[in-house]
């Protein structure tokens, strides 16, 4: 087991009516003004909104608008959001919906505090030093956001998707409620159900060091995510699914399964996110189709851990038979796995490797994912 | 699920050498002088006391000892410890031991905080409401107070054992460093390893609400526990499973097995308690003898879920096959399952259900756990 620190001071508010606490919280951290995002009308028709807006108004707490933003989150409406933060002087942010509007969220903390461009953050140019305090009420659950340091934009102009990530940008205290989450459409829950595997199988395969008690852990929520996804499938208002499918997202990313574990990469999503960033595909969706492709090319990098994977995840008896019930779970609820389902043909193949080579550089794994290296992965996925 | 709130700001510094770090974290607190508090002469013997030393000399921390802290900590104790601290007027408190020194560093950090007697906050008659920061270097793990915001501490006159908790005793800073206890005696690793797998029991068979995201992380946690305490029987080098075990002690007792879980009680801690306060057995000797007998008791109130403890814990058909693997490892290990073994006879019984009273009443289950009750759960442990 390697050497680690775990710190994560997020106060996660998990359960039925939790969004009721919003304006108190703020008022504990001394907010006056708050910059609420969120992304597509819905909170507004579904009356989250106005119950957000009074709950503040009864803490005195003022309140300035970003709406509009949108899956895949772009850089450009993040600086929109930071000179409206400026403009309007406000003490924190809130973010109100799901994984792109909180990531546009922490983009905009961490820009208001800093004097250049935000995207200088993004690619190295500076360091992260401070971030206006953040606050979430999540309403779709599968990027872990709500209790991590982390946020993947992508730059509108570059089509470039990248990340920051900085221990200021944790949110203070991030309100999870199970039944927000009950009008999330049946695509994006099992886009979710795949963005949520992805999170758990990136280190669990790629690591040099995963003990056993990590390994657990993660097939622990791996079996919790496909049993709750189907459960949800059958009944949408199934409360308790939807409670253990958002808990388990939260706690695939949250630093929990990483304890300990070293030498791991992220070749999945450095892939995907150039998916995302050309194609505009739902992360999610585009980590379907990358994810059993690429288990295909590295199964036989780390057989061992295949051979577990399906035998404690799926009950199957070889590692090639777990990828295979991966891949067919996948059909089987719905989301793609293969690239023309995103309506991407093979023609689009150089182009992407090409997208792909500034995010493997980034994730540091460019000797592993040369050109050629993602073309055989790409075309896996045809 | 049940609504829960989780919030657990403790720093966990974890691997070889962490220790080093122990000077900078008190310093970036601002700490001049600290109370530093352990147990026995063996972190002098072993070089630890004069590493922390001298890693404090160079911040400039002065420091204030109070050794001499043994197993099942005692009040008394406390109170010695915050009076040096008032004399001395430390601004923080270091633990530099296993579970007993640290739950009696953190009645000492909170004791200080209150004008009148420490015991007045174990017996409910005063809230906490404020506590100096604590820090701890753990040399055994087993309780889980490293990363939790509770305290166990008896009463040398009253023979009470009892509890607090309050979230301002949650730890700055925890290092867990496994090299450190690697000279935990045989004895007390088979003991640490009762107590964690009772930690873990409790709730899992209690609870009125334990859905199976937690089920399986309990699981996942008892295997491991299982599984690197004979590794380390074999081997007390083995760094690897040492390692595992103390997260997995940590993670057992932190919160995360208990996020959505609602209506459970501590009934086996309830009753070892006043096997430690009467005859001052160690506590997860304590815990092997009762745990059994307990679960022999309880089966019929929750048979699916021993059917789910044998297969998933120990690939066993049945609930009660479940139960005899457990006694049955305990007693391979060598951690005592009965009374006897403990020095206590038949004739005792009276006493010890008399002392349970107060603790069933503190833990609220003195409906369940009446004397006639308890004495027939003491009778199988016989």
């Amino acid at each position: 087991m390697e050497n680690f620190t775990f710190f994560n001071p997020t106060k996660i508010e998990f359960g039925t009516g939790k969004e009721q606490l919003i304006g108190q919280h703020l008022a504990d951290h001394g907010t006056k003004k708050v910059l609420l995002c969120y992304g597509s009308e819905r909170i507004k028709r579904e009356g989250l909104f106005d119950l957000v807006k009074q709950n503040l108004a009864e803490k005195g707490i003022d309140l300035v608008e970003l709406g509009g933003i949108v899956s895949n989150p772009v850089i450009s409406k993040v600086r929109e959001g930071i000179a409206l933060a400026r403009e309007h002087q406000v003490d924190a942010i809130l973010s109100v919906g799901g994984g792109s509007v909180l990531d546009s969220a922490k983009a905009i903390a961490a820009g208001v505090c800093y004097a250049e461009d935000v995207w200088d953050l993004f690619v190295g140019k500076s360091g992260i030093e401070a971030a206006l305090p953040l606050f979430a009420i999540l309403t779709l659950a599968a990027t872990g956001s709500e209790m991590n340091a982390g946020a993947v934009v992508t730059n509108d102009e570059t089509s470039e998707k990248f990340f920051i990530s900085d221990s200021v940008l944790y949110p203070k205290v991030s309100i999870v409620n199970p039944a927000l989450m009950q009008g999330v459409s049946r695509d994006y829950l099992v886009y979710s159900a795949s963005d949520v595997i992805a999170h758990l199988i990136e280190a669990y395969f790629t690591a040099s060091v995963h003990p056993k008690l990590q390994s657990r852990l993660v097939e622990s929520l791996i079996v919790t995510v496909i049993e709750t996804t189907e459960s949800l499938l059958d009944d949408p208002a199934d409360y308790d699914a939807r409670a253990q499918f958002a808990w388990a997202a939260t706690l695939a990313l949250n630093g929990l399964t990483y304890s300990g574990v070293a030498g791991f990469n992220y070749p999945n999503h450095a892939i995907e996110h150039s998916l995302s960033a050309l194609f505009n595909v739902p992360h999610g969706a585009g980590l379907s189709v990358v994810v059993p492709a690429w288990m295909k090319w590295y199964f036989d990098r780390n057989p061992a851990k295949f051979e577990r994977f399906a035998k404690n995840v799926f009950g199957a008896d070889s590692g090639k038979q777990g990828i295979a019930a991966l891949e067919s779970w996948f059909n089987k609820i719905g989301t793609p796995t293969r690239l023309p389902q995103l309506g991407i043909k093979e023609g689009e193949l150089p182009r992407i490797v090409e997208n792909v080579q500034s995010n493997v550089c980034i994730f540091g794994i460019a000797n592993i994912y040369t050109p050629e290296v993602v073309t055989i992965i790409l075309k896996l996925a045809l």
